[in-house]
């Protein structure tokens, strides 16, 4: 579990400690170099070439990181550390991305590669924990000690911060939040089961849910939203249907909240933090999400009116929140 | 979160530090002082007599102490401490029992009144906490630092051990496994729900879907086995009936574990523990219990073959657990 580790105390004396953290996505490699107060001096980014042999993609985050030192007019001996936040199965202790299949990477040596290069400290997680604890540390969470992030994009992903630090179990493959069943035997998730949270709450459980039911409704405006094009509908789409008065998109968006709401309320009666951060496009909606999943909570969470509720509330930091919490690892 | 504060040293020197546990149950209270060795050197129990004033009930547990320390030959100044273990939400930093059902209190001081009497550190959490601390440190998950408990009696109650020590979140009212929904508008919840894991997997779900499939075949061998009489029907009935060959027995006890393996898998993709620990009446079935959950476990748990699965094993301390858990708060 990282975080249980203690922090090193920073080399340079009479500087500030900077730590540089790495946000290692599908698509892009976001290095910001990160001061004591949780800001990003400096930021650099560049794409990923997801497709690209590990040790290419390896090169490129090297030279991202160093750009980003050198915008941020920081030395590697100014840092005490470096951190990267990964998609996929990311096991801390080892520094070894067990399983990408954003990156098509299996047991890959990843902290091993750049400690060689940096000499510095250089610590590993999933992305969605760095995220949590980025909004813990700097975002919507400061103050918290205790948070659940859920983040809603192509698939529901987990980040699990108990008592300041990133919780992910054993082998750090916990955190899987995304992968427990709401509806038994239902929709194919990707993981293999059916009827996991993220079938139905990811935005691709959102869009399918969307277009099943402009076929089912040839008057709704999703199709006039969509150019007549389903594939051209979005996680966006249902919620500026239902703005426009219509009827499917609101239907739409009330069954994704019933699902969502189920999801959130499972996590605050097996954590019951003090916070639940949802992250991810759809959050933009604001408070036609956030505000029926908080009556659910109130509502519905274990020991009704005795013990307060946890707030649902939204993420602040935006893919900050990775940078961040992977500089803090 | 209990455990986190640093146990007291016994304030007896040379002589062996003994801890009282106190399993506070619906139907008995039962007392256990427990030594060094995690061993229950005496035990005393007596009925809760529950539908009594609360008073009542704390002198009884003052007596049930007193009874079992005299057993022993131990003296309250060889004891480090006491523990409580009880039904409902209890609050473990303040002492407070918040509410339970069983018991019919709601925010009762129980630390504080058992603490003025006895003169020594009371402590207090949840009675499957207990049982799942009592477990880890002399039970069946003996030698794991992380692992979650599950009991299957009229509800089905959460332990979560992180680390060594309980994991239960803010004002000890997380860890409620039981009310996580795996199938959305399924059957009522106690607690309100719908679908939750309890509504299917407790004893009393099991028994609700055995009546239920004795009443669609009346050709059914759990006619013989309840004389015909619905009422007689328990947990071990579908088992039974399947034993003898019953088709419709078969049948219950397949769709009750299915529903039990998303529950455990959900719990592991969650926490990813060392181990799963069930326990109640319903892990006297054994292997049939237990290898089609281990299977599906080591099937569908997140990160498949790349990551070994947790065990999922059977409680082996029986009613102990709960004793040497809370001696252990």
């Amino acid at each position: 579990m990282e975080g249980t580790q203690p922090k090193p105390a920073c080399s340079v004396s009479h500087s500030p400690a900077y730590r540089v953290g790495i946000d290692l996505g599908g698509t892009n490699i976001a290095v910001g170099v990160v001061d004591e107060n949780y800001h990003i001096a400096a930021k650099h980014s560049i794409p990923t070439g997801a497709q690209r042999p590990y040790q290419e993609i390896v090169e490129d985050m090297k030279k991202a990181v160093k750009t980003a030192l050198q915008i941020a007019g920081v030395s590697p001996g100014e840092c005490c550390s470096v951190g990267i936040g990964s998609p996929g199965i990311c096991d801390s202790e080892t520094g070894t991305v067990v399983y990408s299949n954003n990156l098509g990477w299996k047991d890959v040596p990843l902290t091993a590669d750049l400690q060689k290069w940096i000499n510095l400290p250089c610590r590993l997680s999933n992305d969605a924990n760095c995220a949590a604890l980025g909004e813990v540390a700097a975002g919507a969470a400061k103050g918290c000690k205790n948070a659940v992030l859920i983040t809603l994009g192509t698939g529901v992903g987990g980040g699990v911060v108990l008592d300041g630090k990133i919780f992910s179990g054993c082998h750090s493959a916990g955190a899987e939040l995304g992968h427990t069943v709401i509806v038994k035997d239902g929709e194919l998730c990707t993981c293999g089961r059916h009827g996991c949270l993220e079938a139905y709450a990811s935005a691709t459980g959102l869009i399918r849910q969307t277009k099943r039911a402009a076929q089912q409704h040839p008057e709704s405006l999703i199709w006039k939203l969509c150019g007549g094009d389903p594939e051209r509908i979005s996680g966006r789409t249902p919620f500026e249907a239902e703005r426009q008065g219509d009827e499917t998109g609101r239907q739409v968006v009330d069954a994704y909240l019933s699902y969502l709401s189920e999801g959130v309320v499972d996590f605050v009666n097996i954590f019951r933090p003090e916070c639940v951060i949802l992250g991810g496009g759809i959050c933009n909606e604001g408070a036609r999400l956030l505000d029926p999943i908080n009556a659910y909570v109130c509502h519905y969470c274990f020991g009704g009116e005795l013990v307060e509720a946890p707030r649902v509330i939204r993420a602040a930091l935006g893919n900050d929140a990775g940078i961040i919490g992977a500089a803090l690892l």
